[in-house]
């Protein structure tokens, strides 16, 4: 069953924000057995929507739309989807007119004539109740595809896709069963990889693909199966993944099962009942943020030293003038230093500490830009190791997040 | 000019990547001039860039494609745009061959053959030398339609567009003036703010249009400018903005011109050569590395405790226990007394703090999921206020950030 996702609004084609909607959506069809065939974002233009629903037609099962369902003269999606469909026009919903009126009274709003618009709906929706806000969701049937109307606001989105539509598509279809593996391998390049497993990738059966994903200074090879046999599919992946550990066990840092690093990271600690804090420089947080964006973070994860500059690094890491001086701010040393201190003074199982140049100026240090030093200090030890990033900026913040969390998994793996 | 942006590879149909390249594109194409029609995401999968192609053609000046040039199997892009094209093959390029072992040669990789297949691109295009990477962009013209096809790694994708393609386009295309303003406002529901400037919203003239984008309890108002006469324009949008402060001048926080708040925040401490910490308690550190995401933050930011547990609140900003025990660790009292600790401890001309729950439980202490409080320190004194920011996590915490930063720029310009 082939999915299509259409956002509406200019809002992602001007760049304004990033669609996360879509990646969400992608993710949750996945697992409950439907392909997305194709992502479009469009604009909130009438022709331009009958357009791009009569090619999702064509093309998908169930088609879902995204946005254009404010109170506001900007979103016409409501009246162009009544038009797209036969016999329908829009009226207006007396529940929905009384939904609305109770969330304004719930949050003291007076009731006014531009609200209702939201109640004036196609005659031929299914309504999906939006326990979040006051724009419902809409279910059609029409030539034998499914489409699905939903507001653009993330959490609402959300809201109703798990509620409404992902229950209401599993009771109504028969899915197949759909699952990825993702092999994350570290410091070899993607053709040098397709070159090793080139006999291995030429046997996979039709129903796994796989997929190179470089990104960040490591690839990770992704593989989909899709099937009817539960049981068949996880037997053969599991052989497929095991045969390749033999091929390249050397490069390869981890399999991932669909979980962040976050999230495997936080649930190591909670099983060891162990806790981790950092030390942090050139992320300024990101490093942090990241690992608290798990609930249930307070378990395990204590806090943080942000030391931005070189005298707070003195100040509430207790790292002396002369070792920056000697050592320069950004070095292994620092590092090192950083680490322990902040792992003392928290008392915690794991620190992590990172010093480097973001760029685009190295200000008062002697290293190149892109030039990282994470280090990993754990109950027996330390371990620094020094990166470059290269450029830009918001690469060299990201690798080093990135790879400062890996190694902490391997760390703590390790013991 | 109308643009369509076309992504290839199934990483962000399953959800596995957020589509952040076409955000990126939309941006730097809104600025020279050319807006961006549709976005599509599709399978790397023959029969489907062929239709993507024939459509994106019909409907756009501009096809960028990105994704699917890397030298493995699963990327079929080339062969396929080869194959899109007329009288065009593929052919091995040497000057490709030649950058590659370049590249290989400089980190002291062994050249093999499956790179190779990496300049074997097809005949009728011209190249675009790509400067962090091996797989070169494309430029082709075909029926009066410009395809480009990058790389989908998004730093090297960057470098093409910046060096490449949006010079090359403002070269050989007279290009319209395209401008957004962006309204901030506050505390009002988006079917309220329409009913209140209705009027205003019908006399705009054509070339401005207006949107309503709601999100984490804040509609913006953007209005988009498109036209050949820059000084009209801005003339236009002017005047029209000034009759909007006017309609709704309690409402309004503030004027984006593109610029991120972050980015303004760091404009204005270094304007005034003052400085600012945090101590992040729910957010883990997203405040302190939103504002070090801005290049150049190290002339303002010094850093941030962050204390994720009240224990740490007690260690590193010394806020006593009976303080914790008497008002819960989520209060007014404790936000306050984190931004003075940290203001003190660090400082700086400014403090941000924030203590709450960002849920899914609430860890012991009295306050309900989704309650915040946020403070801001300066040198004459100290602002605490008390959100409730509902759920679930991810918007508990994102709108803090949010919060706090516009919290800020209120308090800095208030001075």
């Amino acid at each position: 069953m082939n999915a299509e996702i259409i956002t509406i609004g200019d809002e992602i084609l001007i760049g304004q924000i990033v669609d996360t909607n879509s990646q969400w959506i992608g993710q949750e069809l996945n697992k409950i057995g439907v392909s997305v065939y194709q992502i479009s974002s469009i604009q909130d233009e009438k022709q331009h929507i009958l357009n791009a629903l009569k090619e999702a037609e064509e093309r998908a099962d169930i088609v879902i739309i995204t946005g254009g369902l404010g109170p506001t003269k900007d979103d016409i999606t409501k009246k162009t989807i009544a038009e797209y469909f036969k016999d329908t026009k829009v009226v207006e919903y007396s529940e929905v007119v009384d939904n609305i009126k109770r969330i304004f009274k719930k949050v003291n709003h007076p009731f006014n004539e531009v609200q209702k618009y939201q109640a004036q709906l196609p005659s031929k929706a299914t309504l999906l109740m939006n326990q979040l806000g006051t724009a419902p969701g809409m279910w059609f049937y029409e030539n034998n595809t499914v489409f699905v109307s939903l507001p653009g606001v993330p959490y609402e989105m959300k809201g109703l896709m798990t509620n409404e539509v992902l229950p209401k598509l599993q009771k109504e279809f028969s899915l197949p069963f759909i699952f990825h593996k993702t092999i994350m391998t570290y410091g070899t390049g993607e053709s040098v990889i397709a070159e090793r497993i080139e006999d291995w990738e030429e046997n996979l059966p039709s129903f796994i693909k796989l997929a190179y994903l470089p990104s960040f200074g490591r690839v990770r090879l992704r593989l989909s199966a899709k099937g009817e046999n539960k049981a068949f599919l996880e037997e053969t992946m599991s052989k497929k993944v095991q045969e390749l550990k033999k091929l390249i066990p050397d490069i390869i840092a981890g399999i991932e099962d669909g979980a962040s690093i976050e999230k495997r990271i936080g649930d190591l600690l909670k099983e060891r009942k162990q806790t981790l804090c950092t030390a942090e420089s050139l992320t300024g947080g990101k490093i942090a943020s990241t690992i608290v964006s798990v609930a249930g973070s307070s378990a395990y994860y204590l806090g943080s030293f942000i030391t931005y500059t070189a005298k707070l690094k003195e100040q509430l890491l207790d790292i002396s003038k002369e070792v920056i001086e000697n050592h320069s701010v950004v070095s292994e040393e620092v590092a090192k230093q950083m680490a322990l201190a902040a792992k003392n003074k928290l008392e915690t199982d794991y620190a992590i500490a990172v010093t480097g140049n973001a760029g685009p100026t190295t200000d008062n240090n002697d290293k190149s830009v892109g030039v990282v030093y994470i280090a990993i200090a754990n109950n027996k030890g330390i371990d620094v190791q020094e990166f470059n990033f290269g450029q830009p900026r918001e690469k060299v913040i990201n690798r080093t997040v990135t790879k400062a969390l890996e190694l902490l998994q391997k760390n703590i793996m390790k013991k």
